[in-house]
């Protein structure tokens, strides 16, 4: 941490800063520059101690030296988590590709569903049973009604059911029916729901909110891994930017950027991070090109009666003709799709 | 809704169109243009039409009319709904002050602060118990025993005790304490918790999110409302932009344009939506001036102590200042403080 | 200047970064912490070193000390600047307005605009000769002609007239008729403008960028100021975020903020920076109880045929009944306005 | 145009509103709903109106049906325009990438830059003569200088010349050693210096401003277009959010986005666009999945001696490399590169 005092503080000022440091338990260096004085504060704490600093009149502003984020740092754990949960295996140079339909909304439609994403390489399921809706009015899923029917698709196809959980007392029933445990945008640092699927032994695809910095997204993450679950996927969904013309801003370069910092997978969400589903084709290649673990896609075996999402859902035919860029251009990058 | 069709669609497409419009049990009316062909849908239908028309390629946009709140709209309940807990009054002309320090950390720091929080003329009393931190390594707060020093201090004080509910099962234990569960802004759209806490009796200071729209701001009230509980009190505490030299962008435009669209009451958190304790002052004297119902504020006895948010958080004497300010400008435009 | 090395960099790579620090002039402190080393580099240089620093592979980040602006800087100037021109103050606690419609439409709409605003308690004139307007078909003003007839208001009312002009050939012209030059936002980057007006000795009204930070304006100040033009106005008219039922976020928290850091005036634009009638005038009294040295409020004499920023612009009677609460608000916390 | 007005709108005032729109040349269609009366407004007319309407008391808001750009558009001119300039090929199908340091600082150094990225396949040079910098105390670049060595650098190696002209008034020198004008994103609305390079016969390199809406950027390009230069490359570069881990966020479908509207090639500068070397290169191959037509790429023989943007600079190597994996993705998807 660097403690910069402001220009004219007293050598007494600067000398009560320094011992406040040593009072935290780390180590003070005091540099005296030719405009200010910065004090060097040593040592391993990560938090508090920047908000203290800063509340001192002649201090002009704390800067942290060390990342927040313990466990789910590259530098803790050098080699990438591999994610794999029957056929599907996100990570170390394989992408994994989970699609499906935005909610569950019948036997015929997740069966469906299931059966075409399968068949154009998918290897998980996603679809929502409890979905959380920014209208009280809007459809709210089947709830456990949707989770059984997404089991008896995993049954028929074998493909990994990744559905969302939205509070701490649903994790038990979810957990019952999926393979991986979505915690959604909205919820990303929901902290008790964060422990909650940390207690798990299922796999976490963790959205990141559409206002989180990254370092706020790795230290949610850091919520699961602190409770033992180490098994978690990051999912880049789009920010929340000035743009309105997409229903989000979808950052590809947060995939190298986490890739330097972190060894958890990283999966792209085209279907919610652009909102329009021409857009979803060329953004999944582009996501493939850039070194991510996995995809999730919104498939609907008929868009146009979809109860959510439609606007944004691929037809299955159209999925197939994505799936068949993305291996073009995984193949010719050397990685496994 | 607006059905804008795109250049170049054919009079069949327009027709099926019109007929999905009336499908949906919405009225269509076809409208030709010098270049563009649209749709008005009229009806009352507010949630999904708009998703399910858009998906359709022949479709550019739909331009929803209506707006999706119904129970928050002033064209609902045109008059003001107005907040009383103990001495605590929000709208219809009074502005309430809630202040206090970021977390109860000891019976000494809370009685303090409520001492000098009252003296000052605060009439409610803010700090947490349960506290949402960004990092698993920072203070969690105090939990229940938090609570039960919250309702010491209100004995002693008669100040009404606002505090922060996190998770669906713990809103009974919390509304047992608490006058007012407040809603943090991570947890705007935590659609169960806010079923929990519309369930009860108690106001709820709902904050606004970080990237919420005011649509998504008023639907999260909706959810509350929606389950019986009439006393919503929106709290804009700044949003996340490109400004990284304050916390958040407080934009104080939130009140007249908030107040134009619902009868809740409206209240500022310059505390949060700055981050700066110099610049909490005067941004309290503008939330008066710009009309806001009241105020939420960081006050600790001992800010360089504070286990967190230290370096926002105002020391008594700071806040004695600041509401003298804020009454001038109160008593100059008419408002009670 | 603070360089934040990886971890596990090298002693050898250490004292190479040292080296280099060295090499620019600057002194190196190398501080050996428990998980990374950092190099304090000390002295004045402020542009360009960073840059360099951080295109090492060892280099984690290097973090500035000190601002980069300097004449702009308090440090620099600790009393504030006022500005005069005629009747219009600025600053040290005096509140200058300038109202005046978005556009110089006639003759009459200009005399009867500058008549009117006088009347209510404004000192300066605002009005556009030449219009920046997003697209080429607008309406792009009525240029000379336009100064003369704000010369002409100024002739019989005494007010100050503020004009923007836009590119480089044309402030020769624009400074024969204006009393304060105006540099749009869409112009606060275009270093060959700021640098003719700063050759001029006509105070400045610099408009903030809609995606500038607070640094990128006060350096664009600093060009202006650098070529010898002391007098610079800065206007904080709104940033670009994700709220769009706003034309701008206004924040003004920028008012307290820059106040701290440079002794140059600043004003608010209400106007630009909600795009909404009915916001302005609250968000005007919130400006001046939040400190600023002025506003700047687009009036018009009919804005329903205005022929641009009808939407935003107050009618005579709205920016009379606005000046009342600016007033009290004025008086009530010491401002002269 | 449709106008919403509000609710409980008197039939009076919606004639009025009807009468308005009608002595606007357009043609009024009046929609009673359930719970608000529309009046749809038919015509050709673009700009102006929409304000005016906006003005009127009992008018909600107007949404806007036509979008405001013409010659950009895709609807005036189905088929993509090609740039050829030299080597240098951009548009339908062939991906032209520009590369070269960010500015030029001695012969030597642009005749090494020139020659790498020749030899790793590049077909346009890069290179600021006249830079623009957000310091005045900054190397501000060698002017006239640079663009004589600009030439001798094309002059040997054959690449286009791509270097950015500030102000209007430097258009001619600038244009006579350029192949392609380049505006930087600073002057996205510089408009009399969009008119001066829309009178030249040079393409035009627009680059988009940091907080442009699509629609801004589409009528700056309009801007060119309008003064008979049909010519322009449209260059995403990146915009400004909450994002700091990154220069800029980069938003790669805004070429698919942009690709439905307008006819014009479209580039990405990952440069900028990351502010990162080691994120370059991945967001080069992510830029050519997702259907760019070019790439501009900052490469410098000695990034960590060069005078600007050093940390965002590629090695001759790493570009000898990106290029590589750009090939490969581009013949797996039927580019020609």
């Amino acid at each position: 941490m660097i403690v910069v005092m402001k220009k004219g503080a007293t050598e007494e000022s600067v000398q009560r800063m320094a011992q406040r440091v040593e009072e935290m338990g780390l180590k003070a260096h005091v540099i005296y520059g030719t405009e200010r004085t910065v004090i060097a504060a040593v040592g391993e704490k990560r938090n508090g101690e920047r908000e203290t600093l800063e509340s001192y009149d002649d201090v002009e502003k704390v800067v942290p030296i060390l990342a927040p984020y313990k466990v789910a740092s590259r530098e803790t754990k050098p080699d990438p988590t591999i994610i794999r949960v029957r056929d599907l295996v996100m990570g170390g140079g394989t992408i994994g590709v989970i699609a499906g339909p935005c909610s569950v909304e019948s036997e015929d439609q997740i069966m469906q569903s299931a059966r075409q994403v399968k068949a154009a390489g998918a290897t998980g399921l996603r679809g929502g049973a409890f979905k959380p809706r920014t209208s009280p009015y809007s459809f709210q899923g089947l709830k456990e009604e949707g989770l059984k029917l997404l089991a008896a698709a995993r049954e028929e196809t074998g493909l990994a059911v990744v559905t969302e959980v939205m509070t701490p007392h649903l994790v038990e029933l979810v957990a019952q029916y999926a393979d991986v445990l979505q915690i959604g945008a909205r919820n990303m640092q929901n902290y008790h729901l964060l422990q909650a699927v940390g207690e798990t032994r299922k796999p976490v695809l963790l959205k990141r909110g559409p206002s989180a910095t990254m370092e706020e997204f790795l230290l949610a993450a850091e919520y699961v891994l602190d409770q033992g679950n180490q098994e978690v996927i990051l999912c880049e969904r789009g920010v929340r930017t000035f743009e309105t013309h997409t229903r989000f801003t979808l950052p590809l370069a947060s995939v190298p950027y986490l890739r330097e910092r972190t060894h958890l997978p990283i999966v792209i969400d085209p279907s919610h991070g652009t909102g329009i589903a021409s857009l979803v084709a060329p953004m999944c290649a582009a996501s493939v090109a850039v070194g991510a673990d996995g995809l999730i896609v919104e498939v609907h075996p008929d868009p146009r009666h979809a109860l959510s999402d439609g606007a944004q859902s691929l037809t299955p035919d159209a999925f197939a003709e994505t799936m068949e860029q993305c291996r073009k251009v995984a193949t010719a990058l050397g990685y496994k799709l």
